[in-house]
């Protein structure tokens, strides 16, 4: 298609876009039960649009910005146990996990076909990263109940290993690994280690003061290196923003990018992008500050509730099954009989429910996220069990 | 510092923003001369603001912006002399130049220690991808006018080459290499031939409609594979928002990345990113179709104005010179005696003047952004008349 010589008018071209994106599901819907994503909160959502021109690829034009930076990671390291924790916002989680990789990479020089440990619900982006770093991942078996198989992951470290991975949240369950068991592992060794909370980071810290009991996860095992969470995620900021956290500025002294040339003057980079929104940041400061540990902490009581009325529906119906306790706002929905899960997807996406299919562990997954409301959940039992019967899983 | 257990109201969050940030410098001031990002247009920020919600990283849930963003990476193609082009957003150049350099090296497995050759002027992102991917950056020299050795180039290509690259606008000067003749030299290879046009992208085509004459630097060379191009850099677009543009399906079939568990079904993702930013595919669709043709060329013809402005008071000064003669929107300024330009990109600094240095090609770099006036321009030339005075350069 050909641009345009003359452009439309305003009206003109938001009318054409109503009509055009009419057809993209809505998290209001109550039909989207498996993203990690939702509506960023009304307030991050206005602080970003006044700050979106904010760049922290130039940070020196936006020395406040990049202070606001560096505060939140501060306060977002102490909501995770650590104090002088560093780091910075990242376009997700994605990019995170990358960056933690290449860290463990790169402090090793001295191994030539480095290997990085990770369990196999470890998510997709350490296996974008291997393959974009040359890294041998070596994948820890799952015991049946979706746990990780501690034994075979210890099995899997070797002189190749450069680092290893353990996960606060499972893509899949929402489980935790055995981080303080890793920890061990790795005591005294010059083996990194990184925690992925991209979804679990601001979900975890919440749940103890809400009577849950969780394994520790965070920077209070003393050997956890770096820990993935996105304030996009749980923490219900804009899209972009994902965040490193580090123990020490020692472990990234010698690993950024230098940039001498940005307007504001020279600059280590240890992103990927270049360019950086700046207004992620100040949204998810002062989004922050607006719902403090009681506002957070209020969503995840709701969201765990929610959890739990799914949870009770779901041990109703014959021929399904719950694929482990939920230990946060992640429910696995598997098939009594072993059964394949590919059938009840299929169907129950032709009822329009927008959910995960995770065909390995054969378990749909539903995400209880904060868009998530008690008459989505009572709509979708009622299709689950009609689901259930016309494919005669019961 | 702690996380505060009840919140601020929304009043005091903002004032205390408004005074925490009011040391951020600002485009419009008129001190930003170095930057190659600015604030993204009016309506493009309404639109944004409006889909900011929109996740491609999930675009079965969206299939309408995904839509959008094809039609988009279509007329975008088209612009850049292309037809059928394929592709996508990214968050920035980096990550498009990423992709491009993670395609050249997997479509040539063949080659155990792949080598890539680029510009001495290329941007450092493709020296972040080298180094993430285990890619031998092979620099070729430029010639003393800033334009590529072309001869050096080819001697850097061998048999271990997997990609070439060409910058249709480098970062210090803004010039573009001789993309026809690169094109020649990967004809009936394997090579793959990337144009990183981050800057250019949105500047170039809008050139000859305004009478300038420019070196082919697009799809109409015909061995070009890909192009890197920023809508948030002269597209005026919110960031984050790069884009990849690919001549044709075929050279992607077999390297994306397969996400089998999404909640709008099965994908594939070529991006390193998961969660991906479908507002600013949306805003930037409808700026494109605000402005037009028309639009995009009044703001370039505008920006080149005052280039030419620029350079005429600069060639008045004694002392300092251009270091080339401009061909887009960017200006080099180095000294008359060859004398280093940090003195004079100190002393400029400390009048407030947020330059780039180019410590390597001994210059400093003016970018005419749109926000860039006429008048702040006056004021540069004024100080830059005076520090060159001070510190003894004429």
């Amino acid at each position: 298609m050909k641009m345009l010589e003359q452009g439309l008018s305003k009206k003109k071209i938001e009318e054409i876009l109503d009509k055009k994106l009419a057809k993209d599901y809505k998290y209001t819907s109550g039909s989207i039960l498996g993203s990690m994503c939702t509506i960023p909160h009304k307030f991050a959502q206005k602080i970003f649009c006044k700050y979106m021109h904010k760049n922290l690829g130039d940070p020196g034009l936006f020395p406040e910005t990049a202070k606001l930076e560096e505060q939140t990671v501060d306060e977002i390291g102490e909501l995770f146990g650590g104090t002088g924790i560093v780091g910075s916002f990242t376009t997700g989680g994605s990019e995170a996990n990358l960056i933690a990789m290449r860290i463990a990479r790169d402090r090793r020089p001295d191994i030539k076909h480095p290997e990085v440990v990770v369990p196999l619900s470890a998510h997709m982006s350490f296996d974008k990263s291997a393959d974009l770093l040359g890294i041998k991942l070596r994948k820890a078996r799952l015991k049946n109940n979706f746990e990780l198989d501690i034994d075979h992951f210890k099995s899997l470290i070797n002189e190749n290993t450069c680092g290893v991975v353990g996960i606060a949240g499972t893509t899949s369950l929402g489980l935790v690994d055995p981080i303080e068991k890793i920890g061990k592992m790795v005591t005294d060794t010059d083996i990194f280690f990184h925690v992925d909370a991209a979804f679990g980071g601001f979900v975890l810290p919440f749940l103890p003061q809400l009577g849950y009991s969780i394994p520790q996860w965070d920077f209070a095992v003393e050997q956890v290196d770096s820990i993935t969470a996105d304030p996009h995620k749980m923490g219900l900021n804009v899209i972009p923003s994902g965040g490193i956290f580090i123990k020490s500025e020692n472990i990234i002294q010698k690993l950024g990018f230098e940039i001498p040339y940005l307007a504001g003057g020279n600059f280590k980079h240890l992103h990927i992008v270049g360019t950086r929104p700046g207004g992620t940041v100040v949204s998810f400061w002062a989004l922050m500050k607006y719902l403090g540990n009681k506002g957070f902490r209020d969503i995840i009581h709701n969201c765990m509730k929610n959890t739990h009325y799914l949870s009770k529906q779901i041990n109703k119906i014959d021929g399904v099954k719950l694929a482990a306790e939920p230990l946060m706002n992640i429910l696995g929905i598997t098939t009594e009989s072993g059964e394949s899960i590919c059938e009840l997807d299929k169907m129950l996406r032709k009822h329009d429910w927008m959910l995960g299919k995770f065909e390995e562990f054969n378990l749909i997954r539903i995400v209880i996220m904060p868009h998530v409301k008690q008459s989505h959940l009572e709509n979708f039992v009622r299709d689950l069990e009609i689901v259930v019967k016309d494919i005669g899983l019961n």
